[in-house]
């Protein structure tokens, strides 16, 4: 029903302010997805020195978790109303289910934010839990708001 | 000369191993694409508020300037050696003459490092300025090494 009644508003909407609205929810797809590939760019190297696939490198691991922590703050901008249209992995849950969403992208800000923390002591062992926690509150939510 | 070199080890490159470096060339284009698109959605409400065009929300323009702080330290990363063919407006520029753009890579960083400082005043007089010496870092790398 919720979806019917945004796409009802989205037919309304565009006979006023069309094409701006269709611009806006293409700008925000782009920018979350930006956001995403950022997020992978980033934890891909992380991950990789966590299995020992590459050498530790203390201060490149530090730049990546810094990086993470940053774009954890704008993963959720994008997810705006009227946006679960289009060329989007989002889930319609993302909008129905928003308090949930909106908590797990909470989580992933707080794990971030930890693993940011961790990195600073260079020490491996140390990182090694707060990576495991943060690739899993990517996990829980892509579990439940992404399409395979 | 260079970029005919660069194509050369490109080639032979790919007979060794071949599909994960272009793989790795499309994933450094799309990392600094993705990088841009959210500098540009970041720069584009802070402008609509310095231009009067959007009203000036001080903790907005805060959070925006903080992010662009954030992928200041990203945009660079992307441009990777080998990267100057595919789907890209990275002129070949970028890697003829990379320490000047290095040096307008971390140029920009300065600009939008100052820029965060004084959105911390929440006034936006104080803001113009520093806004607008962002603005001029992003025009000045684009003249030099971005097409059209």
């Amino acid at each position: 029903m919720k979806k019917m009644a945004l796409a009802l508003s989205g037919i309304l909407t565009f006979g006023a302010t069309g094409v701006v609205m269709a611009d806006q929810y293409e700008e925000a797809i782009d920018y979350r997805q930006s956001a995403f590939t950022l997020v992978k760019g980033n934890l891909g190297p992380m991950g990789a020195m966590v299995k020992g696939e590459a050498p530790f490198d203390a201060a490149a691991f530090q730049r990546h978790a810094e990086n993470l922590a940053a774009l954890s703050a704008m993963t959720g901008d994008g997810f705006i109303e009227g946006s679960d249209l289009g060329d989007t992995k989002a889930r319609a849950e993302v909008w129905e289910k928003r308090a949930e969403f909106d908590g797990k992208m909470n989580d992933f800000r707080k794990a971030a934010a930890d693993l940011a923390a961790a990195a600073k002591s260079g020490d491996l062992a140390t990182i090694k839990g707060p990576f495991a926690a943060a690739a899993k509150s990517c996990k829980s939510c892509h579990d439940d708001f992404k399409s395979k």
